[in-house]
């Protein structure tokens, strides 16, 4: 059963959070490389953004369900946060108001947040570059929002087209924002690993100028396919 | 943990169906009312839209994993539709190729299927109305697609934002499509019930002249929240 | 100085409408010669689109300024609606939520209204669309919304890229939606009426087969613009 | 070459038509079997959609390279036009303005035209439907155009995602728009004709309640791929 | 009554240009700071972004009506601009051309303007970054515009959904852009300096790990509004 | 008749590319300019941007034609590329995900590949700044693709909007794609150059405050048109 339409005004305290070394393992690797040991699941929509370049987070989630155009909820939130997480926002409805600014953010890195990952808007954008505070939103937005109604704080959500549950490992960077659930962790890790281990060797063969056609062994299966090559 | 990102390549056949007449009794209500009962959740976006007006369909989701520009599993899960199931495809990536055309079609409604909902498109739809098989899609596109990567089927997916699990009750009809999970099902229909139980008293008085302001008693709380009128 | 941001959390009850003989004069009109007659502005953005085809509406706006996800003030604004008006609400943000359904339509339709145009969405269509009432919305959407914030009533609005001053006359039909400014309704009318006048001898002319090129003289500027043909 | 670009300013009069018995027998198929017996190529966007459902034609196109919100060209094509082309109008870039109205699709029809494909916006669709003359585009606008720059007619253009030679065979109906290059007409209606041939049969048998999985013979290959099976 | 379309091929030469203390002091706060003290409206649409990162300008608007591809009426507006003034470009329909590159923000400089805010496309962003001349636009297109359409400068217009009466103040950076009527300047500078005096106090706060939960006093408002904590 | 339709499953090994000299002419300009020097055509959609600002790449195009979700002939175009060719990568569906990362990258660079333009997305971004190898995408995504539907390898393709034959010259840089039609390079490069060649003196004499109203000659014909001011 989906567990997210009934949770409705709830906040969990107490979350799994995966060991911390596996994490750490994880951290390792970029979003693309994740996705793929994920079995290139996991992925939110490339809509999410970052609000600077070179940024590159790997934490469990606090998970945050939010209404159009209301952020009370993230305050709930900060107080669930512990150092290393990273916090996803969903929201119940297609919205980019700026749900977070410079106070939040300050609030969110005294918890010891490492991110933030939003599926709406974030203002205060030059000041929060400044801090190094992370977010990738899909939109940067002045408008300012409400705390009338209540949502959810570490309930399971949909977030920009994934699946993420509390305790979840996000990891993010320039290429997107990858949900890994929180039992693959030291799996995946170990799958990115070997995937990267000979990826440094595979670089140094293609910059010397042999082509993938021939390091891959890819000439016969596409001839196979019906390749024809015409002049 | 999600379930999702761990389930590539995998056909659950036997899936826990929620009760046939708590789904009957769900049936008697529209997607609106049901999205109400649910506490305003399990919408999917309202960029699914259906291929004819009129269409309400009421059953459990057999849900589809497909790869962009491929609708292999869409024969796969052919199998597994009992007779007044509802087929949910997501798709790893956005994708409006058409996916499902009248020969599928004809498959699915020859297995008992009441309709198909899918996050990308859907061709042959004049044939589709001539059979009254309705569709729910993000577009509608000639677009053929190939077979050749496997996804799955009756896993746990994200389709248009909202979280399926094989055996959750979809709603859908001309104002949308709810996931209602399928512990919920009785209890939304009686919370459904509830919500209508009433609605022909307030449309009879609605349609006298009384305003919802009256109605409800609005007249106070706007004036406590600062609304002021002015000639 | 714009007068729209002084404004919220105000119902301005008494607007003046335009003459009653006026509104008439133009409801002959559709909107794409009414907004040719106004010199091709007052128009908003195609994304608006009618619930069902073949409605045509022209009255003086009553106009509503909404917050995302919440729709209050709509229950304020019908006491405000006099018989032919339409009703034009405005979203402070983007967001597609239902804000409009049928018991709302049957308040405005007992009240006289003739349709709302929203830049939101709206539910319960098939129900809509059985009243014959007509709404022009950007999205149709089961998700209902809440009354916690105020708005206003009857001030000037920013509606789907068009600005709405309430007495403006809205002419609206399966071609879009034109605003005509109150002190414009009878000239409008007039030049509208100058528009058609001859349009059904161009008509006839074009059915015969005459060329556009050759009824309205083109073919010498044209060339004078250095149009070329070749063989 | 790409020729497009070095054709601004020209009206191209004798454009070569395909054989008409070979634009017959291809009218007997849907845009999706054509776009499959091309090879699923071909296509235009589905940005593009019909003003009224059930419509199809094929014919040779009329090609016409507009300006953004300006027509002009439109009146030049009309004389270019021969019984049974679709006239297919580009846009230098994205504009949603009605570009085609009544007064236009009365002449285009007078000369013999079957329909209009733009990548762009049209009005007047009420009276446009009346006439049973087909349109599809990218909008509805009741935004009129001017008639202030040359743009050309019958060269090669780029509509809606695909490239369009003039004379080339345009295939429309509700599922969307092909562009069947002319010297490739015979050979796609054969294609399409061998694709349908055994139509009726697999239609048959899938509503008999055969799956496909069995009538395509697809276990084999899905469980070579890897497909799992669970209880 | 709306002024707005009535007044094409119109530049009016005095317009009221604000107090320069009054909008000196306005200068001091960023957009979300401004949108939040005219209590949350006047905001643009967060589709128009900076050209570059960092830029903050705060002017009265010099307004510019444009048709989709025609820049003509930006060379009209140069002559108008005042030392310190913003131009606000409005487009009569969605076109994404680029109307404006270095040869125009050369001039723009030169008579004094801080910087630009189109809902349209700009090009030259390479030069125009290098000149630290700033715009916010909607798009960055190499597409040049024609010059052949007359439309306004100094009427009211809409701009990315925000009405501006010509001598409205601009404030904008990387957060958006805010308009604010000329008469609120002075009263939102105030408001904004009210909302900013105990920030550094509220920074301070959460910065040593206090919630905003207890600064702000949430959890009684929560609670009364049903928010439960599990374990 | 267009080529594109007939040519999948085909590699063309030799293709025509123009004069490396008049090349090397074409490269010392703009994609504005030669856009403006093609006559306002060849540009494609500015959905595609940059992955980093201050790139400038000129050469002839290899052209791909990809599958949604599928890379495989970008392995296959490496082996087509000549030191300062441009890949360009179409897509025959919409499709966002991440076609080309730091591996494919260096194989294209160790070819001699100056950049590559795709309507599709693109991931490893830190990575390939880092090697300064300039992608224009419409997307930037972690999603990765499979190896396993041919397209072809030079031949002629819609990318974003524009007809690319190969071998003919594209110039991007920040403000977007330009295609060149190779018959064309040495006559825009010379229009380029005339057009170029007044612009230091135009840009002076705005510098020092004369308008373009005055410079152009154009208050003339703005009277003409109509245009009046009023103070």
């Amino acid at each position: 059963m989906s567990t997210i339409a009934t949770q409705l005004g709830i906040v969990k305290r107490n979350i799994p959070r995966p060991d911390r070394a596996a994490i750490e393992r994880l951290s390792a690797f970029g979003a693309a490389t994740v996705h793929e040991a994920l079995g290139r699941l996991g992925l939110m929509k490339p809509t999410l953004r970052p609000i600077f370049p070179g940024a590159h987070v790997c934490g469990p989630a606090v998970t945050v369900l939010l209404h159009p155009g209301d952020n009370w909820m993230l305050h709930v939130a900060a107080e669930q946060i512990q150092p290393g997480d990273v916090v996803v926002a969903a929201v119940t409805a297609d919205c980019t108001d700026g749900y977070f600014g410079d106070l939040l953010a300050t609030s969110f890195q005294a918890r010891g947040a490492l991110g933030l990952v939003i599926d709406g808007g974030v203002r205060d954008v030059k000041d929060l570059s400044a801090m190094k505070f992370p977010v990738w939103s899909k939109a940067i937005s002045a408008k300012g929002t409400i705390k009338a109604t209540i949502g959810s704080v570490n309930v399971a959500v949909v977030c920009a087209g994934a699946a993420v549950e509390p305790g979840d490992v996000i990891v993010a960077d320039d290429d997107g924002v990858v949900v890994v659930p929180s039992a693959a962790v030291a799996a995946t890790a170990e799958a990115a690993s070997l995937r990267e281990a000979n990826e440094a060797e595979k670089r140094r063969k293609l910059a010397s100028g042999i082509l993938g056609l021939d390091m891959y062994g890819m000439r016969g299966p596409l001839e196979k396919a019906g390749l024809k090559y015409i002049d």
